[in-house]
């Protein structure tokens, strides 16, 4: 089958698309013909060498969200034929990959395969963090960082169905041009955020949706109101930052790391499940809906990391596979 | 009635007996004849001019736990002469205080008065931390800074009675030899705690007690497992420290500050009820046991306080009135 896999680590130019053994599905697993593929900061990092696949994935073909069609069942409740989509810690950029059967799910009928493969990660991403692990209620006022991101507007999106309110901040102008249908959009190219997202909620905020990292999480630590939470998701602008402990333990502050690639199968299959419990209804009744900036061939997979590397995309890119 | 007054911020000498008014129950509120205080290292904070008294307390007295005689029932569901006791946001330094009702207690009666005092804090701190917002289990791994704190003596203990395993860290050889009834004490006198830790621990550890804060944080993290869990309670060794949150997100960690004293009445109530149903009862079976090191008049408060500031103490400090 057809994958890109990443040979030596480098910039984008170094995906290209080789011709590699066709996956097998070992017990409990189910082979997927890959329709679409969402692509993520992460697959980023693996390729410049900075993020390797866990033990059970494919070392070399990044990917891990996609959308497709059931090839072989392998004994599971699947049809073959059958439309399904679904996080994996890797593989996705191919034709064909296997996932164990309890963490693929069918998608809502209503959408694309294009559409189905740019969900799972920026839904469940912001779906886990702000309901499973943020308890975010309604009323509540949430903060999400790089709004313009695909897990930033799945939470965004995910405020408004929960009654929650929420700020969202981008670095740029143009990117809060684009996201003008959503509410208090905060421009702030130089990361100072916390004073602005005051002037929208003087008592504070509830929760942090923290994609950016590094000094975004001091800013975050003024804007939480008592017992707010911070949700680490991303660290783009950088790891390493001086905090004031004070402030945690005076605001009794709770911040938690965050990521689904690194889970255990068990948490896997939960994240599974909100994807098709909690989440694709909210699709099939229109409350939620798909962002996506660019769809591209998989041949082009190097340039849709640049674009991604270049900060240009606003929601999803895609990979398409004929 | 007396009571210890801060008039200046100062060193311990500030702490003098003063005549002031004695204090009224308000409405929901029992007046108690106060027999026993324990005495905090926030106590010592406060009396520096660094901790203000909430606004409901006594500005300039401190106290936060204490152990004493039901003066005026007020309409509650006391009687007078009952034994109490209980948590205060301060003026426990007193012979009168005024606390709601619903944070009072009667204490086990095999108990004294100075055994009761030295318990609120020491046991509620390190039960809430564990099993409230830790949510220890049995089997799982604790490590416990400041072993010979008050906090500390309490968080082994409740470990033990949890059926859950742990490591305790001390700075010095001689508060190490005083704890030798405790399994797994470590001293390290320049606080680099994590490769002993894990040489006890080689899977790591589910949850640390913070009790010292600044660079502990690292090391703490450095001891986690997956998913692991920090507590921060105390910062007695700085507040400000360089944080790696490669290390918070890779390992799914959990940063949580806590304060017993910055609580609402709702959450003060809880504490109580802690005390109450989960804590006394473990006292009674002879399950948890106190640790006081000392116990002074309340004249001598300034003493006590010069005692906690050297570290000397271990285990508690108590103050009796007559």
């Amino acid at each position: 089958m057809k994958a890109i896999v990443i040979k030596n680590p480098g910039p984008p130019d170094v995906l290209h698309i080789s011709e590699v053994a066709k996956p097998e599905p070992g017990k409990g697993e189910v082979l997927v013909k890959v329709k679409a593929v969402g692509v993520n900061r992460a697959d980023c990092v693996q390729r410049q060498g900075n993020y390797p696949a866990p033990k059970d994935c494919p070392k070399d073909i990044p990917g891990l969200e996609y959308a497709g069609i059931i090839e072989d069942e392998n004994g599971s409740d699947f049809k073959k034929g059958d439309k399904v989509f679904g996080l994996v810690g890797g593989g996705a950029y191919a034709e064909y990959l296997v996932a164990h059967a309890r963490t693929v799910s069918l998608f809502p009928d209503k959408l694309s395969f294009v559409e189905a493969a740019a969900l799972p990660e920026a839904f469940v991403t912001a779906y886990d963090a702000m309901v499973a692990q943020g308890k975010l209620q309604s009323g509540q006022n949430v903060l999400i960082n790089a709004a313009g991101s695909g897990v930033g507007i799945a939470a965004m999106q995910i405020a408004e169905v929960l009654g929650a309110n929420y700020v969202g901040t981008v670095r740029s102008a143009s990117k809060a041009e684009k996201l003008s249908t959503y509410k208090n959009i905060i421009v702030a190219p130089d990361g100072k955020i916390s004073d602005k997202v005051l002037a929208v909620f003087p008592n504070g905020v509830d929760l942090v949706v923290e994609l950016v990292g590094g000094n975004y999480v001091n800013e975050d630590l003024n804007c939480l109101s008592n017992k707010g939470k911070i949700i680490l998701i991303g660290l783009l602008a950088g790891r390493k930052i001086e905090i004031d402990l004070g402030k945690v333990l005076s605001k009794r502050a709770l911040i938690q790391g965050t990521t689904l690639r690194a889970r255990p199968l068990e948490e896997k299959i939960l994240a599974a499940s909100l994807l098709q419990k909690n989440i694709s209804p909210l699709f099939e009744s229109g409350k939620l809906k798909g962002c996506i900036d660019h769809v591209l061939p998989l041949s082009e997979a190097s340039k849709a990391h640049e674009i991604m590397e270049a900060n240009q995309n606003l929601g999803k890119i895609v990979l398409e596979i004929n």
